[in-house]
């Protein structure tokens, strides 16, 4: 069968606003170093204001894997909600630019598109604020049935659990998807998501085909103290992929009776983390749609998540495309 | 079924000569700087009286192993040749002290008792020239049936098929244990010893049913490049219960259906790794023998391999049975 798309994407429509600021800047602004901390539109004015002229860089998880799915020459459709905004405009050209199928409805009125302001120090550190804004709002009408329908699988980032119509949405999507036989992916986000969802993310597991989770996340989806409890616990409960990520030390694969220890990608250096497992998420369905092996969907994977943190800025910069025919893996 | 041993183990006796010398030492003597060499006995009586009064301790890979089972309150066993000398009679000594049953009669002719002579210069780094000497001379008439068929488990070490009196020795073993009901353990020592062996190895494999290798030993016996080829390698073609262990990445224990993925155990500083294989297999062994599940087997044996390499020299210098108790592993 021939699929439209080979990933369709749900995922929060943000865009990134990067600036170098100095340690006083963020006394003088109240913002707590190294983290992430959500923020509400009038708080988010005043420091996209105070950021002077900001570099903007349309971002989001699954539109993150979005763009390194195009990168890798992948089909990919994203649906989000932005604002009909100057940086709404600027995430749909961002994803339209890569050759990715973006057609949700921006929103005619109700908050700004979301944005992520990011204050880097010169000690490298990311102090982040996110106004969600506008993403928020996608819901259950904006779910493109016939798209999810026309692609090989469905991919859906946890973060939208946060919004009560965006889950609402998610939901919907994956009913759409288990109708149509279109597989369904799933990635947990971060342990503090997982914490508030658990029981829902638990429940909505036998509808799910792949997991992605990093070790944080999936010792908390099953409340185990130790990776190899993960593994058991995702062995025995689920007839699904997990894939398991775990920074330096590579990731696991498994599907039941099948198990795959994939090692990280070698890398010079570890510029910046942002994004390392949206783009692991982007190889590894690629290479599942290519009907590839466990163990060659971890390897594609590892790939692209170390070309990520090889610069600064959460999507790809070197065509994976290319990147991956050099390895021998496409 | 009541066992006499835990563990019979056959293993080549050899006592570790260590000396702080400096570089100038290693060029007044062509000592080739942090490997290994093999050296003749006209080599190692002029070396051993070069490094004036060095300390000299017991050693040897599956003696090694059996001090760290009796550390762990385990029952151990020891066959192994030395010669009736000075070096031999330390040997039997160090084993006997740590409750090891060792009755294998010294030569009393022949080359002189193994011994590894180590310059450490001031770098750390440990240079190693090995006499192999009475320890080659360990045959079938050595075998002790009867302490082998009273033993749960027989464990043997790879270096022995340097020695052809030896390997033979350790084939009669295989088989005396295989009709008694005696498990049969083996470590593949070393990548070297693995290219020269390797179809015999492989020849043996099925009368095995653990295996320890670290990384580079088991790619070289299935010839594959990567982890994940060797795990796959190792499930798909034997029954038996495979220990791989990698450094700082912990270790993978597979048997067919079950996999565990354990990491490594966490410590303040790598002193010096000698030993680190042999203490993580008698911490694997010594959980098998209480029948504990595989990951528990492997997670005991990280803990016996941290102790070993947070400080010089290849035997435990804590008592194992203690820090498993604290972490509440036994």
């Amino acid at each position: 069968m021939a699929y439209r798309y080979d990933v369709a994407a749900l995922g929060s429509a943000i865009v990134d606003v990067l600036a170098p600021v100095d340690d006083q800047f963020l006394l003088d602004h109240n913002i707590a170093k190294g983290v992430m901390t959500l923020i509400d539109d009038h708080r988010a004015a005043q420091l996209h204001h105070a950021l002077g002229t900001p570099r903007e860089i349309a971002g989001g998880s699954a539109a993150n894997t979005m763009a390194g799915l195009a990168s890798l020459g992948g089909r990919g459709a994203f649906e989000g909600k932005v604002r009909n905004d100057r940086l709404g405009a600027q995430f749909a050209t961002s994803l339209k630019g890569l050759g990715v199928h973006y057609a949700t409805k921006p929103a005619t009125d109700g908050p700004s598109t979301a944005l992520c302001l990011i204050a880097v120090t010169p000690d490298g550190e990311r102090s982040m604020n996110t106004y969600l804004g506008a993403s928020r709002e996608f819901s259950t009408e904006d779910v493109d049935e016939a798209e999810i329908a026309a692609a090989q699988i469905l991919y859906i980032e946890g973060y939208l659990w946060d919004a009560p119509n965006a889950k609402a949405a998610c939901l919907k999507a994956i009913s759409v998807a288990r109708r149509a036989g279109t597989k369904v992916a799933f990635t947990l986000s971060d342990p503090f998501v997982v914490g508030r969802y658990r029981d829902e993310f638990l429940a909505i597991l036998s509808d799910l085909d792949i997991i992605f989770a990093n070790e944080d996340e999936a010792k908390a989806l099953f409340e185990v103290e130790t990776f190899d409890a993960v593994l058991q616990a995702a062995r025995a409960s689920w007839h699904g992929i997990a894939a398991l990520t775990r920074s330096e030390k590579g990731c696991v694969i498994a599907q039941k009776s099948e198990v795959h220890v994939v090692d990280a990608w070698p890398i010079e250096r570890v510029v910046d983390t942002t994004g390392a497992g949206d783009q692991f998420a982007a190889g590894f369905l690629y290479a599942l749609t290519r009907n590839r092996p466990l163990a060659a969907c971890g390897r594609l994977a590892t790939l692209c998540a170390a070309e990520v943190i090889s610069h600064l800025g959460a999507r790809p910069e070197t065509s994976l495309k290319m990147l991956a025919a050099d390895a021998g893996l496409i």
